[in-house]
Protein backbone atom coordinates (compact mmCIF):
# COMPACT_ATOMS: atom_id res chain seq x y z
CA UNK A 1 0.00 0.00 0.00
CA UNK A 2 2.82 2.01 -0.17
CA UNK A 3 3.18 2.41 -4.06
CA UNK A 4 2.25 6.44 -4.68
CA UNK A 5 0.58 6.95 -7.74
CA UNK A 6 -0.19 10.71 -9.69
CA UNK A 7 -3.75 10.38 -11.07
CA UNK A 8 -4.78 12.79 -13.70
CA UNK A 9 -8.15 14.23 -12.56
CA UNK A 10 -10.30 16.36 -14.85
CA UNK A 11 -13.21 15.57 -12.73
CA UNK A 12 -14.83 13.90 -15.55
CA UNK A 13 -16.60 10.39 -15.28
CA UNK A 14 -13.46 8.51 -16.82
CA UNK A 15 -10.50 9.97 -14.44
CA UNK A 16 -12.71 10.01 -11.73
CA UNK A 17 -13.42 6.02 -12.02
CA UNK A 18 -9.79 5.38 -12.63
CA UNK A 19 -9.19 7.23 -9.21
CA UNK A 20 -11.80 5.69 -7.13
CA UNK A 21 -10.28 1.69 -8.19
CA UNK A 22 -6.48 2.66 -7.97
CA UNK A 23 -7.19 3.85 -4.50
CA UNK A 24 -7.50 0.41 -3.14
CA UNK A 25 -4.24 -0.70 -4.08
CA UNK A 26 -2.28 3.19 -4.16
CA UNK A 27 -1.64 5.84 -2.53
CA UNK A 28 -3.44 8.38 -5.00
CA UNK A 29 -2.34 11.70 -5.34
CA UNK A 30 -4.94 13.73 -8.17
CA UNK A 31 -3.52 16.52 -9.87
CA UNK A 32 -5.98 18.24 -11.80
CA UNK A 33 -4.42 20.80 -14.62
CA UNK A 34 -6.43 24.50 -15.49
CA UNK A 35 -5.61 25.22 -19.55
CA UNK A 36 -7.82 28.32 -19.56
CA UNK A 37 -10.63 25.77 -20.78
CA UNK A 38 -13.87 27.96 -20.49
CA UNK A 39 -16.02 24.62 -18.78
CA UNK A 40 -14.22 25.61 -15.11
CA UNK A 41 -16.86 23.73 -13.88
CA UNK A 42 -14.57 20.45 -14.25
CA UNK A 43 -12.17 22.21 -11.75
CA UNK A 44 -14.73 22.33 -9.10
CA UNK A 45 -16.05 19.18 -10.09
CA UNK A 46 -12.56 17.09 -9.58
CA UNK A 47 -12.48 18.81 -5.86
CA UNK A 48 -15.94 17.61 -5.25
CA UNK A 49 -15.17 14.34 -6.36
CA UNK A 50 -11.90 14.06 -3.88
CA UNK A 51 -13.77 15.59 -1.11
CA UNK A 52 -16.99 12.97 -1.56
CA UNK A 53 -14.68 10.09 -0.97
CA UNK A 54 -12.78 11.73 2.28
CA UNK A 55 -11.24 14.83 3.64
CA UNK A 56 -7.58 12.36 3.44
CA UNK A 57 -8.06 12.37 -0.56
CA UNK A 58 -9.23 16.53 -0.63
CA UNK A 59 -5.68 17.45 1.27
CA UNK A 60 -3.85 15.50 -1.01
CA UNK A 61 -5.61 16.82 -4.39
CA UNK A 62 -3.73 19.55 -6.33
CA UNK A 63 -5.07 21.80 -8.73
CA UNK A 64 -2.31 23.60 -10.92
CA UNK A 65 -3.35 26.60 -12.97
CA UNK A 66 -1.90 26.97 -16.38
CA UNK A 67 -4.12 28.95 -17.57
CA UNK A 68 -1.72 30.87 -19.81
CA UNK A 69 -1.62 27.74 -21.75
CA UNK A 70 -4.26 29.55 -23.84
CA UNK A 71 -1.95 31.83 -25.16
CA UNK A 72 -0.33 28.98 -27.19
CA UNK A 73 -2.67 26.41 -27.42
CA UNK A 74 -5.81 28.08 -29.36
CA UNK A 75 -8.94 25.92 -29.16
CA UNK A 76 -12.75 26.66 -28.52
CA UNK A 77 -11.99 24.66 -25.28
CA UNK A 78 -9.64 27.64 -24.10
CA UNK A 79 -12.49 30.42 -25.52
CA UNK A 80 -10.85 30.69 -29.53
CA UNK A 81 -14.35 30.71 -31.26
CA UNK A 82 -17.10 28.79 -29.95
CA UNK A 83 -17.83 25.38 -28.93
CA UNK A 84 -20.11 23.21 -31.51
CA UNK A 85 -23.04 21.46 -30.75
CA UNK A 86 -24.57 18.97 -31.77
CA UNK A 87 -22.94 15.10 -32.41
CA UNK A 88 -19.61 16.49 -33.75
CA UNK A 89 -18.54 15.63 -37.48
CA UNK A 90 -14.75 16.08 -38.28
CA UNK A 91 -14.62 19.56 -38.40
CA UNK A 92 -16.77 20.70 -35.71
CA UNK A 93 -14.80 17.76 -33.55
CA UNK A 94 -11.37 19.45 -34.74
CA UNK A 95 -12.43 22.75 -33.06
CA UNK A 96 -12.18 21.55 -29.77
CA UNK A 97 -8.88 19.69 -30.24
CA UNK A 98 -6.32 21.33 -27.54
CA UNK A 99 -3.41 20.71 -29.36
CA UNK A 100 -1.29 17.98 -27.96
CA UNK A 101 -2.67 18.64 -24.18
CA UNK A 102 -2.31 15.19 -23.39
CA UNK A 103 0.98 14.77 -23.66
CA UNK A 104 1.77 18.27 -21.77
CA UNK A 105 -0.54 17.20 -19.28
CA UNK A 106 0.98 13.85 -18.74
CA UNK A 107 4.58 15.04 -18.81
CA UNK A 108 4.05 17.76 -15.92
CA UNK A 109 2.02 14.82 -13.81
CA UNK A 110 5.46 12.40 -14.19
CA UNK A 111 7.70 15.81 -12.96
CA UNK A 112 5.17 16.07 -10.37
CA UNK A 113 5.17 12.31 -9.60
CA UNK A 114 8.91 12.42 -9.81
CA UNK A 115 9.52 15.06 -7.21
CA UNK A 116 7.41 13.29 -4.73
CA UNK A 117 8.87 9.93 -5.45
CA UNK A 118 5.33 8.55 -6.73
CA UNK A 119 6.74 5.86 -9.11
CA UNK A 120 3.04 5.88 -11.31
CA UNK A 121 1.10 8.04 -13.44
CA UNK A 122 -2.74 7.44 -13.94
CA UNK A 123 -4.37 8.51 -17.13
CA UNK A 124 -7.65 7.60 -18.54
CA UNK A 125 -8.23 7.52 -22.00
CA UNK A 126 -10.56 4.81 -22.99
CA UNK A 127 -11.70 3.04 -26.59
CA UNK A 128 -14.32 6.22 -27.08
CA UNK A 129 -11.71 8.89 -27.08
CA UNK A 130 -12.13 10.32 -30.73
CA UNK A 131 -9.83 9.41 -33.31
CA UNK A 132 -9.21 13.50 -34.18
CA UNK A 133 -7.86 13.53 -30.42
CA UNK A 134 -4.16 11.98 -31.56
CA UNK A 135 -3.03 11.89 -28.37
CA UNK A 136 -5.42 9.48 -26.39
CA UNK A 137 -4.59 6.67 -28.79
CA UNK A 138 -3.37 3.43 -27.39
CA UNK A 139 0.05 3.59 -29.61
CA UNK A 140 0.83 7.36 -27.96
CA UNK A 141 -0.02 5.85 -24.35
CA UNK A 142 2.84 3.12 -25.32
CA UNK A 143 5.45 5.60 -26.40
CA UNK A 144 4.12 8.19 -23.72
CA UNK A 145 5.25 5.30 -21.51
CA UNK A 146 8.71 5.31 -22.37
CA UNK A 147 9.09 8.62 -22.97
CA UNK A 148 8.52 9.35 -19.38
CA UNK A 149 10.77 6.16 -18.20
CA UNK A 150 13.56 7.82 -20.16
CA UNK A 151 12.88 11.65 -19.14
CA UNK A 152 12.12 10.88 -15.60
CA UNK A 153 15.50 8.10 -15.51
CA UNK A 154 13.62 4.99 -15.23
CA UNK A 155 11.53 6.62 -12.38
CA UNK A 156 8.24 7.00 -13.47
CA UNK A 157 5.71 4.63 -15.74
CA UNK A 158 2.35 5.65 -17.05
CA UNK A 159 -0.23 3.24 -16.05
CA UNK A 160 -3.23 3.34 -18.42
CA UNK A 161 -5.88 0.60 -17.41
CA UNK A 162 -8.70 1.88 -19.64
CA UNK A 163 -6.55 2.02 -22.84
CA UNK A 164 -9.19 -0.77 -23.97
CA UNK A 165 -12.70 -0.29 -21.82
CA UNK A 166 -15.45 1.76 -23.11
CA UNK A 167 -17.13 4.81 -21.64
CA UNK A 168 -20.08 2.50 -20.71
CA UNK A 169 -17.76 -0.08 -18.94
CA UNK A 170 -15.96 2.35 -17.17
CA UNK A 171 -19.46 3.39 -15.77
CA UNK A 172 -20.28 -0.04 -14.92
CA UNK A 173 -17.21 -0.49 -13.25
CA UNK A 174 -17.24 2.57 -11.54
CA UNK A 175 -20.63 1.72 -10.07
CA UNK A 176 -18.67 -1.19 -8.04
CA UNK A 177 -16.82 1.39 -6.22
CA UNK A 178 -19.66 3.68 -5.49
CA UNK A 179 -18.34 6.81 -7.72
CA UNK A 180 -20.41 9.52 -7.29
CA UNK A 181 -21.41 10.31 -11.13
CA UNK A 182 -23.64 12.92 -10.43
CA UNK A 183 -20.85 15.03 -9.11
CA UNK A 184 -18.53 14.66 -12.21
CA UNK A 185 -18.80 17.08 -14.84
CA UNK A 186 -18.59 16.93 -19.03
CA UNK A 187 -19.80 19.42 -20.65
CA UNK A 188 -17.72 21.27 -22.68
CA UNK A 189 -19.98 24.32 -22.60
CA UNK A 190 -19.36 26.90 -19.67
CA UNK A 191 -22.68 26.26 -18.02
CA UNK A 192 -23.94 25.67 -14.83
CA UNK A 193 -25.81 22.55 -15.27
CA UNK A 194 -24.87 19.88 -18.47
CA UNK A 195 -26.18 21.44 -21.76
CA UNK A 196 -26.90 18.17 -22.97
CA UNK A 197 -26.53 18.22 -26.48
CA UNK A 198 -22.63 19.05 -27.21
CA UNK A 199 -20.38 16.34 -28.03
CA UNK A 200 -19.47 15.10 -24.77
CA UNK A 201 -22.35 15.47 -22.90
CA UNK A 202 -24.29 12.73 -26.10
CA UNK A 203 -21.29 10.81 -25.22
CA UNK A 204 -22.12 10.71 -21.24
CA UNK A 205 -25.71 10.03 -21.79
CA UNK A 206 -25.17 7.50 -24.29
CA UNK A 207 -22.63 5.74 -22.19
CA UNK A 208 -25.53 5.72 -18.98
CA UNK A 209 -28.02 4.24 -21.56
CA UNK A 210 -25.72 1.83 -22.97
CA UNK A 211 -24.61 0.65 -19.31
CA UNK A 212 -27.86 0.36 -17.88
CA UNK A 213 -26.93 2.75 -15.23
CA UNK A 214 -28.91 4.80 -13.77
CA UNK A 215 -27.62 8.76 -15.31
CA UNK A 216 -28.45 11.31 -11.97
CA UNK A 217 -27.16 14.23 -14.39
CA UNK A 218 -29.28 16.75 -14.73
CA UNK A 219 -28.89 18.37 -18.70
CA UNK A 220 -30.90 21.50 -20.28
CA UNK A 221 -31.82 19.68 -22.96
CA UNK A 222 -34.16 16.69 -20.89
CA UNK A 223 -34.29 14.55 -24.03
CA UNK A 224 -31.23 13.77 -26.82
CA UNK B 1 11.59 29.36 -46.58
CA UNK B 2 8.21 28.64 -45.67
CA UNK B 3 8.86 25.59 -43.09
CA UNK B 4 7.87 27.01 -39.58
CA UNK B 5 10.03 25.48 -37.03
CA UNK B 6 9.51 26.33 -33.06
CA UNK B 7 12.61 27.16 -31.24
CA UNK B 8 12.17 26.39 -27.78
CA UNK B 9 15.22 29.25 -26.80
CA UNK B 10 16.06 29.66 -23.14
CA UNK B 11 18.44 32.77 -23.59
CA UNK B 12 21.57 30.29 -23.21
CA UNK B 13 24.40 29.64 -25.95
CA UNK B 14 23.23 26.54 -27.01
CA UNK B 15 19.26 27.21 -27.56
CA UNK B 16 20.32 30.69 -29.43
CA UNK B 17 23.17 29.28 -31.34
CA UNK B 18 20.47 26.89 -32.76
CA UNK B 19 17.77 29.71 -33.22
CA UNK B 20 20.17 31.77 -35.27
CA UNK B 21 21.14 28.67 -37.51
CA UNK B 22 17.98 27.54 -38.06
CA UNK B 23 17.07 31.15 -39.25
CA UNK B 24 18.47 30.56 -42.71
CA UNK B 25 16.00 27.38 -43.44
CA UNK B 26 13.41 27.70 -41.37
CA UNK B 27 10.41 30.23 -40.23
CA UNK B 28 11.75 30.45 -37.08
CA UNK B 29 8.95 30.54 -33.55
CA UNK B 30 11.15 30.89 -30.84
CA UNK B 31 9.09 30.51 -27.53
CA UNK B 32 10.63 30.75 -24.03
CA UNK B 33 8.75 29.33 -21.05
CA UNK B 34 9.05 30.25 -17.34
CA UNK B 35 8.68 27.76 -15.08
CA UNK B 36 8.96 29.86 -12.03
CA UNK B 37 13.12 29.30 -11.58
CA UNK B 38 15.15 31.89 -9.81
CA UNK B 39 17.25 33.17 -12.62
CA UNK B 40 15.03 35.30 -14.77
CA UNK B 41 17.82 36.85 -16.42
CA UNK B 42 17.37 34.23 -19.19
CA UNK B 43 13.94 35.38 -20.00
CA UNK B 44 15.50 38.55 -20.76
CA UNK B 45 18.31 36.97 -22.91
CA UNK B 46 15.81 35.36 -24.76
CA UNK B 47 14.54 38.19 -25.59
CA UNK B 48 17.73 40.33 -25.91
CA UNK B 49 19.02 37.63 -28.58
CA UNK B 50 15.67 37.81 -30.53
CA UNK B 51 16.45 41.50 -30.80
CA UNK B 52 19.45 41.80 -31.90
CA UNK B 53 18.72 39.08 -34.88
CA UNK B 54 16.16 41.59 -35.87
CA UNK B 55 12.86 43.41 -34.64
CA UNK B 56 10.92 40.73 -36.97
CA UNK B 57 12.29 38.03 -34.84
CA UNK B 58 11.38 39.87 -31.58
CA UNK B 59 7.97 40.29 -33.18
CA UNK B 60 7.48 36.50 -33.35
CA UNK B 61 9.11 35.55 -29.89
CA UNK B 62 6.82 34.20 -27.67
CA UNK B 63 7.18 34.25 -23.54
CA UNK B 64 4.95 31.95 -21.59
CA UNK B 65 4.97 32.35 -18.10
CA UNK B 66 4.01 29.23 -16.60
CA UNK B 67 5.31 30.11 -13.08
CA UNK B 68 2.82 28.56 -11.11
CA UNK B 69 5.07 24.99 -12.17
CA UNK B 70 6.99 25.20 -9.30
CA UNK B 71 4.60 24.32 -6.93
CA UNK B 72 4.50 20.48 -8.46
CA UNK B 73 8.70 20.71 -9.90
CA UNK B 74 10.68 21.28 -6.66
CA UNK B 75 14.11 21.89 -7.44
CA UNK B 76 16.67 24.55 -6.45
CA UNK B 77 16.32 26.37 -9.65
CA UNK B 78 12.97 27.34 -8.54
CA UNK B 79 13.61 28.27 -4.97
CA UNK B 80 13.57 25.05 -3.34
CA UNK B 81 17.09 25.02 -0.95
CA UNK B 82 20.18 26.89 -2.57
CA UNK B 83 21.84 26.39 -6.24
CA UNK B 84 25.37 24.58 -5.36
CA UNK B 85 28.42 26.37 -5.77
CA UNK B 86 31.67 24.64 -8.10
CA UNK B 87 31.94 21.88 -9.88
CA UNK B 88 29.07 19.62 -9.52
CA UNK B 89 29.16 15.89 -8.02
CA UNK B 90 26.27 13.48 -8.85
CA UNK B 91 24.23 15.33 -5.21
CA UNK B 92 24.73 18.31 -5.63
CA UNK B 93 23.60 17.90 -9.21
CA UNK B 94 20.67 16.56 -8.65
CA UNK B 95 19.46 19.49 -6.39
CA UNK B 96 19.19 21.35 -10.33
CA UNK B 97 17.33 18.75 -11.66
CA UNK B 98 13.74 20.03 -12.67
CA UNK B 99 11.79 16.88 -13.14
CA UNK B 100 11.08 16.01 -16.56
CA UNK B 101 11.78 19.75 -17.36
CA UNK B 102 12.23 18.80 -20.88
CA UNK B 103 9.58 16.83 -21.56
CA UNK B 104 7.37 19.28 -20.51
CA UNK B 105 8.79 21.79 -22.92
CA UNK B 106 8.89 19.58 -25.51
CA UNK B 107 5.15 19.09 -25.49
CA UNK B 108 3.94 22.24 -24.91
CA UNK B 109 6.16 23.66 -27.96
CA UNK B 110 4.30 20.54 -29.95
CA UNK B 111 1.00 21.97 -29.23
CA UNK B 112 2.04 25.57 -30.27
CA UNK B 113 3.88 24.28 -33.22
CA UNK B 114 0.55 22.16 -33.98
CA UNK B 115 -1.46 25.47 -33.46
CA UNK B 116 0.46 27.61 -36.10
CA UNK B 117 0.92 24.78 -38.26
CA UNK B 118 4.54 24.28 -37.62
CA UNK B 119 6.01 21.23 -38.75
CA UNK B 120 8.65 21.38 -36.31
CA UNK B 121 10.21 21.74 -33.00
CA UNK B 122 13.54 22.42 -32.48
CA UNK B 123 15.58 21.78 -28.88
CA UNK B 124 19.45 22.23 -28.72
CA UNK B 125 20.44 18.99 -26.04
CA UNK B 126 23.61 18.28 -26.70
CA UNK B 127 26.35 15.90 -25.78
CA UNK B 128 27.45 17.68 -22.32
CA UNK B 129 24.07 17.96 -20.92
CA UNK B 130 24.98 16.05 -17.71
CA UNK B 131 24.30 12.64 -17.58
CA UNK B 132 21.88 13.42 -14.67
CA UNK B 133 19.48 15.43 -16.50
CA UNK B 134 18.36 12.17 -18.02
CA UNK B 135 15.86 13.96 -20.40
CA UNK B 136 18.64 15.38 -22.51
CA UNK B 137 19.67 12.22 -23.74
CA UNK B 138 19.89 10.91 -27.49
CA UNK B 139 17.05 7.98 -26.25
CA UNK B 140 14.77 9.87 -25.01
CA UNK B 141 15.05 12.61 -27.60
CA UNK B 142 13.95 9.58 -30.38
CA UNK B 143 11.22 8.94 -27.70
CA UNK B 144 10.01 12.31 -27.61
CA UNK B 145 9.87 12.94 -31.25
CA UNK B 146 7.62 9.54 -31.62
CA UNK B 147 5.71 10.77 -28.83
CA UNK B 148 5.19 14.33 -30.40
CA UNK B 149 4.35 13.14 -34.03
CA UNK B 150 2.06 10.44 -32.31
CA UNK B 151 0.36 13.12 -29.82
CA UNK B 152 -0.13 15.53 -32.91
CA UNK B 153 -1.70 13.12 -35.57
CA UNK B 154 1.89 13.34 -37.29
CA UNK B 155 1.80 16.95 -38.12
CA UNK B 156 4.98 17.60 -36.19
CA UNK B 157 8.23 16.44 -35.66
CA UNK B 158 11.62 17.36 -33.13
CA UNK B 159 14.42 18.58 -34.37
CA UNK B 160 17.92 18.04 -32.02
CA UNK B 161 20.39 18.60 -34.74
CA UNK B 162 23.05 19.71 -31.61
CA UNK B 163 21.92 16.03 -29.87
CA UNK B 164 25.92 14.50 -30.68
CA UNK B 165 27.73 17.83 -30.95
CA UNK B 166 29.65 19.40 -27.67
CA UNK B 167 28.92 22.74 -26.41
CA UNK B 168 32.60 24.08 -27.37
CA UNK B 169 31.78 23.31 -31.02
CA UNK B 170 28.42 24.68 -31.04
CA UNK B 171 30.06 27.64 -29.71
CA UNK B 172 32.53 27.75 -33.15
CA UNK B 173 29.17 26.63 -34.81
CA UNK B 174 27.79 29.78 -33.08
CA UNK B 175 30.55 32.51 -34.17
CA UNK B 176 29.54 31.81 -38.20
CA UNK B 177 26.40 33.11 -37.62
CA UNK B 178 28.15 36.24 -35.48
CA UNK B 179 25.88 35.03 -32.40
CA UNK B 180 26.09 37.82 -29.95
CA UNK B 181 27.66 35.76 -26.83
CA UNK B 182 27.67 38.75 -24.65
CA UNK B 183 24.11 38.64 -24.57
CA UNK B 184 23.01 34.84 -23.61
CA UNK B 185 22.87 33.90 -20.09
CA UNK B 186 24.14 30.71 -18.36
CA UNK B 187 24.02 31.07 -14.83
CA UNK B 188 21.55 29.54 -12.28
CA UNK B 189 22.56 32.29 -10.20
CA UNK B 190 19.60 34.72 -9.60
CA UNK B 191 22.36 37.93 -10.02
CA UNK B 192 22.87 40.43 -12.03
CA UNK B 193 26.13 39.39 -13.79
CA UNK B 194 27.01 35.45 -13.89
CA UNK B 195 28.49 34.20 -11.36
CA UNK B 196 31.38 32.29 -12.21
CA UNK B 197 31.66 29.13 -10.28
CA UNK B 198 27.95 27.42 -10.40
CA UNK B 199 28.17 24.57 -12.41
CA UNK B 200 26.66 26.26 -16.13
CA UNK B 201 28.86 28.95 -15.10
CA UNK B 202 32.31 26.73 -15.29
CA UNK B 203 30.78 24.87 -18.42
CA UNK B 204 30.32 27.83 -20.32
CA UNK B 205 34.16 29.10 -19.48
CA UNK B 206 35.66 25.71 -20.43
CA UNK B 207 33.93 25.63 -23.35
CA UNK B 208 34.84 29.06 -24.68
CA UNK B 209 38.20 27.94 -23.79
CA UNK B 210 38.28 24.61 -25.75
CA UNK B 211 36.69 26.13 -28.65
CA UNK B 212 39.58 29.47 -28.31
CA UNK B 213 36.95 31.52 -29.33
CA UNK B 214 37.04 34.86 -27.00
CA UNK B 215 34.36 35.02 -24.25
CA UNK B 216 32.77 38.21 -23.73
CA UNK B 217 31.29 37.30 -20.90
CA UNK B 218 31.39 39.19 -17.04
CA UNK B 219 31.93 37.00 -14.24
CA UNK B 220 31.93 37.81 -10.81
CA UNK B 221 34.51 35.09 -10.13
CA UNK B 222 37.26 36.13 -12.57
CA UNK B 223 39.23 33.14 -12.87
CA UNK B 224 38.44 29.49 -12.87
Amino acid sequence: MSKKCVALLSGGIDSTVLMYSLIEDYEVYPLTIGYGQRHKKEVFAARNVCEARGDWLLKRWKYLDLGNLRFVLPSALTGVGEVPSGKYNEETMSQTVVPNRNMIFLSIAAGYAEGIEANYVAYAAHTEDHYLYSDTRPEFAVTCDLAIEQGTGGKVRLLTPFISVSKSDIITFGKTFTVPFKKTWSCYQGGDVHCGTCSTCIERRQAFKLARVEDPTEYIAERL
